[in-house]
């Protein structure tokens, strides 16, 4: 069986500053390709060790793949680590160096004598552009064919340096005929022990394709994986088990795959040819940040008011002063009202509103911290309103709030006719 | 000098189905002890891998530390590969069994025979109690005096025997008596590169305390790590390092340890007792939610506007239709009037504007994707105007403003008087 090894590098893992996520990242991709991982390893700044483990890893695997480590700075040292497991010298490569130029010139800032070194790649090796960052990554390869490829550790940028270059060439090198497939699907209002009593069944006997749920804060997705030769295979397992569950969990699954609760929402108001608007307190941008991540948003998304301070949620939103004394910023009657305004204000056929306590300051015994309203004003069917009572830090609180707004306007859109 | 490696045990690490943290948290807690790590690795459920990780480990250092494996299913083989690397028998540790046997009755449920393999354990081996799991650790011994200590997975059992059973345990054995102490200094609106060709000789001279530079994207960290014997000592050997890492990137340093750029900023707006607004196009509430994770934003930050559409810039800002006719939305002009606006709306000292073209569509010859303005609007000093180019996709463009928009307003504050 064809196998890799994955080995991350730098000191700030093996001093726990920084939890590794892309190594996970990989394996995952490696593992939708069908490649065995059979191991990973973290190791520090340290040209020696860097070499030692590329060296282990090509005795035991066919090839290696890297993060981080391909900085500007004198302790960006896995270039150095790789030419030296793979008896290689360095040379400069015009095109990646010239991409470098590019960037620097773009962000307006000089580009130093140092960052010249990140174009110097391991003779006759593949560079990988990075069109996310200045550190390009390269593919070297040893002697016998063996490969190792080395990309940036910033998550971004390693991200689609793996999806759109590495994987292509290790699944062409190694790819074996298998490849699992999967098909995710997106829940949210729903609860993860809800979703286990409706498909438990489900989990206990199926194989191929199998299943498994993935919690998120306050929101679930599930995994249907499939083993097959081809996505064909894979679709034709996947479908019937798919309907099945989406037929268990109808009304709350909002996506497939690549979905997010903004773009569901942002296709079901296209759909309704409707405008949204929002007015967020505690959320404090978060939900029109989440809507605004959307390609085309500006075709559904009018835009919001962050309306912090009780003079705000009064000029910019039109919420009455006696409101906010008699029932306080925190309060049904605040939330429809800053909802009704932000409709007018913004010519939106629906908005969504929230205000709340995200602490850590401003609780009290009778408006504790997470307590929260939601409004949704729709001008075809009126006003619908949430209370809520949340728990965690101010961080957490948000987060949450703005998911479970999402999901009430997801489902609102949704199910309303 | 003593160290030690971390091995973590589990097929779904390699399936990248959970990202390890555990690696992360023991690496920290010896870090904090003065003992180093000079490599980890994850490896599958596999008897013969795991052996061959433990050897390779302990022909390196002095001990290792792993996680996982430890459960009753077959599949969990970390005891066995354990046996298999030290050429050890295992024996039943009654004491083990009798703690499994309470915790199964205080649980109501019946023990399995599988789970009295738990409690074999590799010969002359220190037994490690597990209050809140069945699986008991362990601390086995190789001839030569090397261990390997053996810990469960789940991170709520593993952590409380970590520091209370296994730290101790090897501080005594490894311990020089010196923790490393770190202080982190975040940058912002400076290049890593341009850190680096202002600290380059001290990153060469510097040992004890010495340095890292931590790249995030558009900003980065500049650590100082001390190996000391108490933190009063590392202080004063950090304090001298710290100041002339201040002085040499004076203008960029805004926060130390655990501060952000919003708090930076709230701290200062508090000390001008200012209030500030934004008005935001293509960041779409992000910096209206960075701005507001600070606990206590409501006393610096008025509120903003997410002005997406032209018609919520003219009715919520008051920016001229003339202008965005003229100009157009993406323009200087435009940025101008949105912060002139929002400063007006919310009744704020400072207001902050961003326009710009996320993408993926809506970009031109004359305006493409990544053009973007942004306006500091200061009723005290004027208007501060800035043009940006930015690569990458739409979240990557959106955010990245939103950095370069946190640093300017953060530079503004920090430097004006």
């Amino acid at each position: 069986m064809p196998s890799v090894e994955i080995i991350a590098v730098g000191t700030e893992l093996l001093l726990g500053q920084l939890v590794d996520t892309n190594t996970a990242y990989i394996a995952q991709r490696l593992a939708e390709a069908g490649i065995d991982v059979y191991g990973s390893a973290a190791i520090g700044d340290n040209r020696g060790r860097i070499a030692q483990a590329v060296r282990g890893a090509l005795s035991r695997a066919d090839g290696a793949i890297m993060t981080g480590g391909l900085g500007p700075t004198v302790d960006d040292l896995t270039r150095d680590g790789v030419c030296a497991a793979l008896e290689l010298d360095t040379e400069l490569y015009a095109p990646a160096l010239e991409q470098m130029e590019k960037t620097f010139t773009a962000l307006g800032r000089p580009m130093r004598a140092n960052n010249r070194k990140q174009a110097e790649l391991p003779c006759g090796s593949t560079p990988l552009d990075n069109p996310n960052g200045t550190a390009p990554g390269f593919i070297a390869f040893a002697r016998d064919g063996k490969f190792v490829a080395c990309m940036p550790g910033v998550p971004r940028e390693m991200k689609p340096m793996m999806t759109e270059k590495v994987l292509p060439f290790v699944r062409e090198r190694l790819g074996s005929g298998n490849g699992i497939y999967t098909r995710v699907l997106h829940t949210i209002a729903i609860g993860e022990s809800e979703i286990d009593h409706r498909i438990a069944d489900l989990f206990r006997s199926c194989e191929n394709p199998k299943i498994a749920v993935l919690a998120h804060d306050f929101r679930a997705d599930v995994k249907i994986m499939a083993k097959a030769p081809s996505r064909e295979r894979a679709e034709a397992m996947i479908a019937p088990l798919q309907a099945e569950l989406e037929r268990r969990l109808e009304g709350y699954v909002f996506g497939c795959d690549r979905g997010t609760p903004a773009s569901a929402i942002h296709h079901l108001l296209q759909e309704r040819k409707s405008m949204l608007a929002v007015a967020e307190s505690f959320t404090g941008g978060r939900i029109a940040a989440a809507l605004t991540s959307v390609a085309g948003s500006s075709e559904s998304f009018a835009g919001g008011v962050v309306a912090y301070a009780n003079s705000a949620k009064i000029a910019l939103l039109g919420v009455a002063s006696a409101t906010l004394e008699r029932a306080g910023a925190v309060s049904e009657e605040a939330a429809r009202e800053m909802a009704a305004g932000a409709r007018t204000r913004f010519g939106a056929e629906l908005a969504l509103a929230t205000t709340g306590i995200a602490g850590p300051g401003g609780g009290s015994q009778e408006k504790p911290v997470g307590l929260g309203w939601l409004a949704l004003d729709d001008a075809r069917s009126g006003v619908l309103v949430r209370r809520l009572s949340l728990a965690g830090d101010r961080e957490t609180i948000a987060s949450r709030a703005t998911t479970i707004a999402l999901g009430m306007l997801w489902q609102h859109l949704a199910l309303s006719p």
